[in-house]
């Protein structure tokens, strides 16, 4: 078992998601490389030290360029903030690095043709952390479709609500609240919540043809974090989209922070000729379906507990009846981007799959913003 | 269709649900027999005139052995307190009259054995209202039973849960509250909930051999309403007992009026080699089912929404996906009655059936003042 | 107590409907006027007949005509197909009669408007039968908003899901598939369905400003029941739509008869400043209520069992814990309608108040043809 | 930071769940004392070495005495069959090691007493991991209690639910199946599953008086893993009984592996004065709670998802909305032992309050071995 050393940029939540990734996936799975925490990197000498010592990286760089650079790393891991992540994938192409960045790809498509060509040309492998696809319960809901348990499909809804902006105070911007901040964000709740939606039903569902969509930003000015200026709040709050996919079903998207009681109801369900499925990351490990193939009298919605070893990932943990969480979607991603390694197929979804993502998210920025469908 | 003259005893809850069903049936079911509110009966006057007015009873009588008597009336219904139930169907079957008894059958099981010789002895249709039976969602785990979709039963469990009682200064005694007066209700919890447990559990699995049980009264003496004396509470506020049932599975039951949240929590769950079912009345247009047999990874509990054309009783209302309630076991009650009086087949449970429900009340009574084991 | 005699034109599944609650509502309100069913109108003379006896009807009419200008008729009650309406109210309106419509009010707005200056005109009281604001449940929502309990109104959603029209070998038009006929129904889902949750958004949460709609046939073409032809269906098989509301609130609706496992899921949430509300007709006895006022830790969705003394209608029916169903909205629709008989305030939505959501509707397919936002 | 080095005894499912714990704990929590996997101990060499490998244990030894005698370990973890538990704790004590021994503590009350006595002689830390207190919505649930949030309690009940030995095929004994071995295992379901109950509700309940138990074996006879040979069973299958607590309340316990449809179903509830709790590990990050002194019309059963920085230990992990699993329980038992040895008060359960759990499963064996009450 040789190692896979790893560079990461960022000291964050998704920092910290991704170090217990890497460094459980190999107590779970049987794997030919071991992911090792070589070094990390981040502006603040205090934070980064404190988050070195949490998870045992060796070494510190202040300056992600150096990091880059080093001869020691293998992968780079960047979890900055999306207006970072175009540059920083550019440098770690350019150093032959392979990439895990976190989702959205970029701030626009033009950032993200970038990545894909510079990857591509660099011959680098490539990931983008939609974690959601993960899921036991999601990764199951594709493999239903595929194995044409729902047959045709009508109908695909999403969405992903929160409550946590809805306090006026709450500022915008600085190393906490940089999603709340347009030019590090890039938008709103589209980039972040809407392109996780987007992800899992593009995987599901294949691509969307046309949509039209509404924003709405509640409050219109916060106090600036760093600055301390009260400034207009240049993300969207909250975007819903109608959309039309290639295969003639129809959708709808929803995605707010203004949601009372919603902590992060991402629920999908999509609605085929023969059965249904849904899901609710609230009960993550729960797969509701129903099948109208069942004997009539004994149709229902079935909740399934998705913790036997014939679930997807599930022979790799506990026993039946025993949850998993959050975070083991993303060990299952470092085990499915090592695994691809041995063989010449990319572990999905690469920076080309999330490049079509990104498309529709620019698409439905632009209907909100011009007021009509506009094509993918 | 041909007149079924009704004689009503009682003007309170159970007297009004019946009412309503014998009302009702006609619109719904196809019926030989018509139920006709011929007379009510009642100690109060002005209560009496109330009730007869907004249910359209014909006449009224204060003295309930005048009704009995009457020659315009074909049933007598005994809504009154428990402490009446043998008196009063003894005239009844002594008149010849039809008999459908308000549960539980009688205070004891003395009593109750001279009910039955009453009715034998006068060749009187007699019905229980045991109403949990005619839900629809318990009617089919009936049917599922006796289809062998479960296999052997290994166990059986219900509760009955509610929290009325738990104001130390709620009155006993009176017409509102006689539940909870020993002297009118022979029991507390044992008789007015576990009763309909009881029944319910024979019905789907069969006899109880025998039972080990414990009760408590935990608000010890309250004020009686019609004396205002501060008295001993003669009742049992909790009763719970471990099972066992001759087809050889385990049970437990539990009832009391002290579990807060819980108005009318009445669930059962029956665990078979195959399948298990559950029930709850506070959703009771649903019955939970799981399945073995399914595909394995597809395993999970349905919940089935009981409102379809195939599911028991429910071609005769409304439309798929529309609820009915809980009057309408009720309705379903009289629908049997009446078509059974073409047949020689009595409908269940009648007095010789409640008998025995009434056996494993007075076994539970007992097992709890003993502190041992007894057969039923 | 005088009786309110009442004309019904139709014997299909609202018929029934409408008459249990006639012949329901004065066992269980008190009320000045009690209704009569005093003549029974439809086309078929032998479903007519059966109809009649089964609820009592003691007069038939083949010709709507006549059974408007009956003298014995105090109120109509129009169960029509959509296409007849107009026609029916109109002369109702001239006899002076009382209108009870079922919903939705017209084929269009211009037919609508017709219909409004006939019952202003000859100033006779009118009701369109849009029943699920009268489910408890859903009547307590709108009390919850009007105390204050949200605040700010951020979101409203509402889709209503069903499943039966999939099979391509249903047929279209006749008696009992008038629905999918667009002559007789003037629209498929929008009329049918997306009504019932727009004439309660309006309720809620006041007046839709724009929409932008999309709508969808899966099944192009469908024999017709009664001439046997096979024809291109002309309603809308689903249809979803983005709302503003006047309150700067963000909608999205959504409505399909190709959505697996919903018999009837009409499921609506609304997310406040301080709380949240969400309800579902597949169990309709229940509020889900999130409110962020309460302790930090101890938030949580509460679900509401609609069936205590101090909810709405409530007290007129059974004890804590018992359900009632579908057709009690009716029963509550009849009660506050003859309420509203003692007052000079109309009973709500009427005539007026339902061509605002005919409005809407008319909107939303304007909207899904032409492709592009549409004012109301 | 100082090490604290583990010698681990095991190499089953609680091996590596605690191996899991002890790598993790210190990357979420801030401790003064690191866990290091030291050696591991297992009798079956080549299984030995995998588990090693697996986890990063430095040595390896297959005589569980000689790990004890082993200088470089602080603490001895035991994960032994049951009948083990003692003479390794004997052992481990006079070493003068820490011990984390797994539940049930011991095979009966008088092997567990000379644990607890040689503990206490030789003045060792030690805990008996019945991780379900650590679960935090358990864990709120003691808070919910110790602040009087619930009053008096009237009732505490609870079962633990399994489906994997009904099929009569599966033989007893092994690696793999002692847990049916009655001589490796003690008892059923009564030491595997009631223990879990029995710890949880002493804990929030306080102590059991006395009880009256049945239990049954469905297959009495099965092939033994090792010998081949059918050999009466000897465990229990299925244990339910009834209990008095010494404050008071009324109670009720079942276990069973028979039951379809459930997988590790542990639920529990408890009804106080004011208010009731119920929790399912289905489910593990979710409470229900039930306050009657919520407004009257909104009282409803509330469910928490105990994912929010306020709720026990999970302002270590991840951020609202974000479930963790089942192995975080074991992670927060290994962050309470390392905070206890900073104080002089020993984490709990530890083997003395273990011994009292042990007390009543001995009661409850016997209750249903005498067919009476037992006092604890």
């Amino acid at each position: 078992m040789s190692d896979l050393r790893i560079g990461m940029i960022g000291y964050g939540f998704m920092a910290r998601a991704h170090s217990n990734a890497y460094r459980k996936v190999a107590n779970f799975f049987d794997l030919k490389r071991k992911p090792v925490l070589q070094a990390a990197c981040g502006r603040d000498k205090k934070q980064l030290r404190a988050f070195a010592k949490k998870w045992g990286y060796a070494a510190m760089e202040t300056d992600w360029r150096k990091l880059i650079e080093r001869d020691d790393i293998d992968a780079v891991d960047i979890c900055a903030p999306n207006n970072l992540h175009c540059e920083m994938a550019l440098a770690a192409a350019k150093a032959g690095k392979m990439i895990l960045c976190e989702k959205p790809l970029a701030m626009d498509v033009k950032e993200g043709k970038k990545m894909v060509d510079a990857v591509t040309k660099a011959k680098v492998r490539n990931m983008v952390w939609y974690n959601y696809r993960r899921v036991p319960a999601v990764t199951m809901a594709k493999q239903l479709i595929d194995e044409g348990k729902l047959g045709r499909i009508f109908h695909f809804r999403a969405k992903f609500l929160q409550d946590w902006t809805i306090a006026s105070d709450l500022p915008q911007g600085g190393t906490a609240l940089w999603r709340l901040d347009v030019k590090a964000a890039g938008s709103g709740v589209t980039g972040d919540l809407l392109a996780h939606c987007i992800d899992t039903a593009r995987w599901l569902n294949g691509e969307v043809d046309q949509v039209s969509a509404m924003t709405e930003t509640f409050i219109k000015k916060r106090k600036h974090t760093l600055t301390g200026k009260v400034q207009k709040v240049g993300i969207d709050d909250a975007c819903a989209f109608l959309a039309r996919f290639k295969n003639g079903s129809l959708s709808t998207f929803e995605s707010t922070r203004y949601a009372r009681g919603h902590k992060a109801q991402y629920v999908f369900e999509i609605n085929g000729e023969h059965a249904s499925i849904a899901w609710d990351p609230h009960d993550l490990h729960r797969l509701e379906f129903f099948d109208h193939r069942d004997e009539g009298k004994l149709r229902g919605w079935r909740s399934i507990h998705i913790t036997d070893g014939d679930h997807p990932y599930m022979d790799k943990w506990w026993v039946p009846g025993l949850q998993i969480g959050y975070e083991h979607s993303f060990v299952h991603g470092v085990a499915d981007f090592i695994q691809s390694l041995e063989t010449r197929k990319s572990v999905q979804p690469d920076f080309k799959d999330a490049l079509r993502t990104q498309a529709v998210c620019e698409a439905v920025l632009k209907s909100a913003k011009k007021g009509k469908w506009v094509k993918v």
